[in-house]
């Protein structure tokens, strides 16, 4: 199968500007960064592979192509990657609204998560991968429960889904992790796992020194959710006298590296240890505002060269799934924070949520459009009143842009959305037919 | 020209929900509102006109319909209403970012501005027509320069206009005020005018008293930018020792009630003078944040009972006009500011977004679906899979809503915008051509 996108702009975020604000720091007298490259050209594809990214010829090339896609102008850049979700929490969307963090979890989530089915995580699932397609996210850092019936749904879709572990004191034992851990990372080329465990204040020492033993035998990063709310890391100081950053690195938990998914309540020592062990921060700051969790300090962070990617959280605490919403208060939230309308630049939150979010996932195989990468990647219309004039094409994305602009989204060289359509072997009817039963029969259960 | 919109899902905010927030604050104990009824059925429109909103009749009716509109079970409700935006702005989106307010005022916006002919403005506002289309607003409320060629951008599109006067002391006359607001309240039924200033800050004392004699001679309302920022407040007190709100009250700037645009930093006094007034507070959450200017007390505010809307403000400073991201971070915001996730109901946001926007300037026949009131309406998608699954349609608008979901705009009983596709007597591309020649005329001079 030969592809070949043609009269194209193309953003291909190769050389990530991840590092800018800590040049910056370094250099306090440089200019702000420059709009990263965007020029004009095409981009071939071979399979699920990117083959040839640049000008197009000046001689049409004698080449059989099984599918030419005329961009008319607009840009194709790498796909967003989600580096937070639990996606098959779409099921809850709007129906536990405004209430604090412990008390939503407590009253709302866990009773109903209780009564989850294999099939109605598939379900769940396949619907948030949906909205993911429409807001051109290409890939999902998921931790949930029923890895399997997450990964069928990936599969199904054609969806490229990183699961994350998500053991606690309520599910799961060190030995199913490492069973996981062999099992999904040997499983389809769309799936791969990472090692995880919910957080600090669910999971007993026991389980997290397990954690940690596992990450020295595989030599693998380790995630979590990590200072969340000011109360987590209350709690944690009283009960470890560290913070969760603290007590999880005094675990050797982060010797191969990890992220912690949040990490609003960061002291300047968790920082430090974020930068030394190269853990990322993958920040969610919609879901940190609908929860009034906090404004993580991302700005500190991109200062001290600490990775960062974006996340949306479940839709559950968003209560959607969009990119560019993160990104606009990605940049937005960090201005408000300081009091300063030039802090966090555009250009670095975008590459935060390409490369950064495919780097934190472990997927570097999908981080730029460069040839021999993997063909995830998304098609974004111009010709739309949000886009137009077109003085910084990478700032109106950030600052102006919406689903209303993603034309095309592609994972692993296949078009799952377009024009509005799916493309992902299922009517969407069906889909919302399905997530509705299985919602209601959880939510009838008593 | 008779039109019918049946199989509908009907939101008519006909109950506004406007002041639940100060009814709660006055019966502690009380439960938090329920979402507003929605119920199934269909809308008839004469011309401009609605002319039966209700349930389906059991036999189908005689008439002959010019239109019908099959809506396949998604939401008709009234408009949004961009109760604060400077249309023309356009120009500027994404050239200019990230600059404190006077910096971007003084050199990135001022000098550009000085270069604006009626034409570019023209274009321009066109282009944020398109853009308010796409994301289901049918009304705004433009302080900007060069009113005849606003005018005639909104006549020219089909859209309805409140034109502000924006008199301060490098532009306009008292006059000049007074012939506009006698010319533009009877141009033409799209376009209404009120009487405004630009700021305290840009205007002298002989020119507010100027205007506050206006509103009494007319017995008009008065809008005007009130503390947007720290530094307007500090100065006013320094200046006139009254901050900018007890300063205008003084010249009797309100007593035929008017509005503030931003009131970011208000003091009790201040609140006070709003809710005697009944001046509408029309925050701009997503310009607030971009540059820094703080969170505006709102939650506060509907507890006291003021009146508030909604609006963008300029292109410039957001950088889009998109009141599904204003809708989001009117409420999330408050979360923050307020450290309470249970802060700023999102029904009262969705309240604030239409009827209130409407109220605010001016347009009570536009403020919600009812027969007599003007077809102004939007028919939204929930066959998307940021709306599934229905808990709560209205929360889904608020917290998950966006330019996706805008299947249809209809102003004035014209669909203006439709399936992605514009019907405003004028190509897209053409558009976006004009806009792009005009914009390098503005930024090639020195």
């Amino acid at each position: 199968m030969k592809t070949r996108i043609f009269n194209a702009r193309i953003l291909t975020m190769a050389d990530s500007r991840q590092q800018t604000t800590a040049d910056r720091k370094a250099r306090p007298d440089s200019l702000p960064p420059a709009d990263p490259e965007i020029f004009p050209g095409e981009l071939q594809i071979e399979d699920d592979i990117i083959s040839y990214v640049g000008p197009s010829a000046e001689e049409p090339q004698e080449i059989h192509w099984d599918r030419e896609i005329d961009a008319q102008g607009n840009l194709v850049m790498p796909g967003f990657k989600n580096a937070h979700t639990h996606s098959a929490m779409t099921f809850l969307r709007s129906c536990a609204d405004d209430l604090p963090l412990q008390e939503w979890l407590q009253q709302q989530v866990f009773p109903r998560e209780a009564r989850l089915t294999p099939e109605a995580v598939y379900w769940f699932s396949r619907l948030a991968i949906m909205e993911y397609l429409t807001s051109g996210i290409t890939a999902n850092f998921d931790m949930y429960m029923k890895n399997q019936a997450i990964a069928k749904a990936s599969i199904d879709s054609g969806f490229r889904t990183v699961l994350c572990g998500s053991i606690n004191d309520f599910g799961g034992t060190v030995e199913e992790i490492e069973q996981e851990y062999l099992h999904f990372n040997n499983l389809h080329g769309l799936i791969s796992y990472q090692l995880g465990f919910h957080a600090e204040y669910t999971t007993s020492p026991a389980i997290l020194q397990g954690i940690a033993a596992l990450a020295h035998k595989y030599q693998a990063p380790v995630y979590t959710h990590n200072s969340e709310t000011r109360k987590e890391v209350a709690e944690c100081l009283e009960r470890d006298q560290k913070t969760p950053t603290a007590y999880l690195d005094s675990l050797d938990m982060f010797d191969y590296g990890g992220g912690g998914f949040h990490c609003v309540h960061m002291t300047e020592e968790d920082l430090e240890i974020c930068r030394e062990k190269k853990i990322w921060v993958i920040t969610n700051p919609a879901s940190n505002t609908k929860l009034a969790s906090g404004i993580a300090p991302i700005t500190q962070m991109a200062e001290m060269g600490i990775q960062l990617a974006i996340g949306t959280d479940g839709p559950a605490s968003n209560n959607c799934l969009d990119m560019f919403r993160e990104m606009f208060l990605a940049t937005g939230l960090q201005k408000l924070l300081l009091d300063n309308a030039a802090a966090m630049d555009a250009n670095e939150v975008l590459s935060m949520a390409c490369v950064g979010g495919a780097r934190a996932m472990g997927l570097t195989d999908c981080d730029a459009l460069e040839a021999g990468k993997k063909a995830d990647l998304i098609l974004l219309d111009l010709h739309r009143p949000n886009m137009q004039p077109l003085h910084s094409i990478s700032k109106n994305l950030v600052y102006s842009g919406s689903k209303e602009n993603v034309k095309m989204t592609m994972v692993d060289g296949q078009i799952l959305y377009e024009n509005g359509q799916f493309h992902i072997g299922v009517d969407p009817e069906e889909v919302y037919a399905k997530v509705a039963e299985h919602t209601e029969n959880i939510f009838r259960a008593k």
